[in-house]
């Protein structure tokens, strides 16, 4: 019964942060569309500082659990395979919580001490394991000549656009990011790029015998 | 005067919008940052809705006039050096306005009645020139096998990124999008990208003599 209000709360507070923004909700407007009381959600987050630091917190934790868990399968498999498995997985994430990814994407463009600190850990954390898939496929011979910044600034890019434009997406091109078929299709767009542009294909490697 | 004054409003505002976000600023601090009377923004802008209005659509009147002009040159220059020529004034853009093209990239991921006109007018008209150009390439058999819907929506992301993710950019990998260098090497990922992914280069059509 708790955990119903709690999610109701925190469902709630998405919807409306994403249509009012974050400083334009009260907490009375989540309070009363989550019909519950206000003071269940000082219960559970404290204000609505806390209710928004729950958010995006929570939403890292898992993204990070996603990247962990390919960088412990970089032991065994190949850097590129892990790569593109990472990634799907993360799509799927991403997919699963559209609207949440939606409003922690553009919070995180707030010059504001709870965005620092989410840079300097959380995405700190994040780069380190990208690099790491990379540098491993450097290290194997297996990368293009590409710069490993840059394509992680590109690859994250591609991953943030259809969840934080999904708008943009929905209205000028009917592409929704929830329905698998277009998931799929963008998600194929993002492996190509990786499989063409970042890591060598075998061709590369091995001269034509002429 | 008269255009020092509506120039500090509109400074002091953008600033305020990136730091405490759109609704979490009041007109009483914009008047007070920019040193003049509540007022005069109303005189300029009617109310905080006006201003946050008149900032979209500026943004994006002059945004689409970069666009036009790429668009008038595919009369006399190839589709891809036209392309390529149109994102860099575009990047240009960008970075002289970055303040703003942030606050308009987070803006437009709201779902309110102003985001809803400016997707069905400016971005549906973004949306025909970049087709444009994609749609000359493919009818004079320069361009790879790629979705264009797919291609506009990939090359969207890597040129809003270093605006909208300005933060990100800064914090975690030291990269700062108005420095000329940085600026350099980002415009360079996307052109290879162009060149490379979505152009085909001219060996693409010419079979190996063996």
């Amino acid at each position: 019964m708790e955990n119903i209000t709690k999610q109701k709360i925190i469902d709630s507070a998405i919807t409306l942060f994403n249509t009012k923004g974050y400083s334009g909700t009260s907490v009375r407007e989540i309070s009363k569309m989550a019909k519950t009381n206000v003071s269940n959600i000082s219960y559970y987050f404290m204000n609505k500082a806390g209710l928004q630091e729950y958010l995006i917190t929570s939403f890292f934790d898992s993204y990070l659990n996603v990247l962990e868990e390919g960088y412990q399968q970089l032991k065994t498999m190949a850097p590129k395979e892990c790569m593109v498995m990472t990634v799907k997985l993360l799509m799927q994430y991403h997919k699963e919580h559209r609207h949440l990814a939606r409003f922690v994407y553009r919070e995180i463009t707030l010059d504001t001490v709870l965005v620092r600190e989410v840079m300097s850990t959380y995405l700190t954390k994040e780069k380190f394991y990208w690099k790491a898939f990379l540098e491993e496929g450097k290290r194997q011979k297996e990368l293009q000549a590409i710069s490993i910044p840059m394509t992680i600034v590109h690859l994250k890019s591609m991953i943030s656009m259809p969840f934080l434009q999904a708008q943009y997406l929905a209205e000028v091109w009917h592409y929704m990011p929830y329905e698998q078929n277009a998931m799929e299709q963008y998600n194929k767009m993002i492996i190509e790029w990786l499989e063409q542009s970042v890591f060598a294909s075998p061709s590369y490697h091995q001269p034509l015998a002429l």
